[in-house]
């Protein structure tokens, strides 16, 4: 089996930072397969990259190692952690990027990267993401145990963005923006489905008011404005063979309420 | 032989959405080596993903699966398809996303991707490239048979953008903007060449008149007009060490005459 | 040992320009692992590439061939050239672009690429990274000697941007700006810290005089503007969480002056 080790950073793609650690990984595990989940993260939206990794880390194969580098505190006390999951292990900043897979999994186990033996020899100020992420994604791939990276710990969560449940509405929030100008919200159709079926809920979003929630992009006509629930599960704002957040000024943090008709 | 499976997508690099088709090819074949052809298609356009791919596909080694989703009509009832041609296996939506290769090749067989073994247990109806066309490709490196995908079809395939051949003229058009912005037309360097040597043939684009064929990007004045037969076959309009499409105007779609001296 | 080939070129992201290199490689090595540093180096910017590979091609294992195109003079005269250094081979045209390594290195070899064993059959003037620098390195990875490239020559070196030092002062220049607006300078934390300790150094950049040089970006408020050691060891100007380049119209080529308190 090839081992699988994921990136995702807000690094971007015009410089070498993201090949030094795809570098730093096949010096010491040559027959890893690198996938690049994105790189255009918006330089230190924490949140961002958090949603994009919770939407996409359990479609890899049992045993991935995903790396997340979205990291403003870069040099300063805050911790490099790894946490284990059921199938997967993840390796970055204790800043909350995992939090929303943690808020979904049941049980996990989190270490700090201490141990140096899986760092670097010389670990710079500023990238930890080639001298510690790296490196220990890497290790962690040749056979080297968890438990050996260092002592446990409590990873950060942040309490970002949950719905907010009424007996007849819920108020969401857009929390991504995809590349083709998809407006995505904090609402699963699972959560509005719980109380009613997709076709009875209305969603407000700025002046306007869809009255229910379609099943697929293609149905409209190209123009038209629709509420669906995306791939990720989520439902999302999108304007058919269009741009949602061009077409109707949507941006993140914006709010999204599902009304029972 | 480690198989080798590429990808071509509208769905930018800023999101979760390519990485995840990934994911699901690992998790089927973890022995496949993945390559990224573009992800920066223009948001639904067919034909520029279709000319990508023609320009693209026979670089690839024999047995190489080319995924191509380029996909408006997804949800709607237009058919999921893989086709076989003498050397490789495409996949992707039926809206005519392989009509360039299939004016190219000269055998080649279509089938419909229906068996439910070779998908993801629950399709979603917006995500088919994760759903359907992930896994079908990945299954076929596997060794699965292309026969058991589902039933023989004949596909979509969209007259475009045929220069029109004249007795000492022919009529082309730009098909594609590069990165470089070199405008590349539907008319190749073999087709001037059946009637004259490319010294001969004076092209005409907008106001310009160019009074020959380059060979080189490399030989003119930085700032020069060129004509040339590009890397692919096609003949360009280009500015050395510029952009041609910025300096000249010029667009996908715009009339390229080609006028025997 | 699974061998590594990395891309590097201003091909960009939206044509098939890369892919088709890659497809090419696999071709003659289908073992082979292919790493992007980069396809957005500013078109034909032959510095840009050079620093970019210069602060990366170390963090790869050892015996990895990195293959740079960034080729204005493609279809010219200008030599196709491979060098050995005691780590790595280095693909590419023969115009510099291998300069800062050359400098750094202590001793390599260098081939003009002639043997047409190595090359595509068809060698189009005007994409030699497909038909000469692609097929060179995948054979080379394949196994095939060094020596049978073709005959030993001197590669073409600039002498881009070497600081300027002064008795108590160096006069340096921004040689690179990186997807964050950080501004690297030509001038490494080790040359200042052979004369003075970093924290005797101010850093004078257009109109602002910085009165040390940071060890990280995590430690001012965000907003502050800092001068630190990056990643690769030059000084760079950063703003904390925001672009240097754009709060203070830093370019490439501007004058960063250091001197000693």
């Amino acid at each position: 089996m090839t081992p699988v080790i994921t990136l995702l950073t807000d690094f971007g793609l015009r410089d070498g930072y993201v090949a030094s650690m795809k570098g730093v990984i096949l010096g010491i595990n040559q027959r890893a397969t690198l996938v690049d989940i994105s790189h255009l993260i918006p330089p230190q939206d924490v949140r961002s990259a958090a949603f994009v990794l919770f939407t996409t880390y359990e479609y890899f194969p049992d045993g991935t190692v995903h790396i997340a580098v979205v990291d403003p505190g870069v040099g300063t006390e805050r911790r490099a952690i790894a946490v284990r999951t059921a199938a997967y292990v993840l390796v970055g900043p204790d800043n909350g990027i995992f939090s929303f897979i943690l808020r979904k999994e049941k049980s996990w186990e989190a270490r700090v990267l201490e141990n140096p033996r899986f760092r670097r020899e010389s670990v710079s100020m500023t990238f930890h993401g080639r001298d510690i992420f790296a490196p220990a994604a890497a290790y962690l791939t040749r056979g080297e145990s968890f438990e050996s990276l260092g002592p446990v710990c409590e990873p950060v969560t942040l309490p970002w963005s949950l719905p907010v449940i009424g007996s007849r509405q819920i108020e969401g929030e857009i929390i991504h923006i995809d590349h083709f100008g998809n407006a995505i919200t904090n609402v699963s159709l699972k959560e509005l489905e719980e109380q009613a079926p997709a076709e009875n809920w209305a969603v407000h979003v700025g002046e306007i008011v869809l009255v229910s929630i379609s099943p697929t992009y293609g149905r409209g006509r190209p123009g038209e404005v629709l509420a669906l629930a995306g791939s990720s599960g989520f439902v999302e704002i999108a304007v058919n063979q269009g741009s949602a957040a061009d077409a109707l000024g949507l941006r993140t943090g914006g709010k999204v309420v599902f009304v029972l008709a």
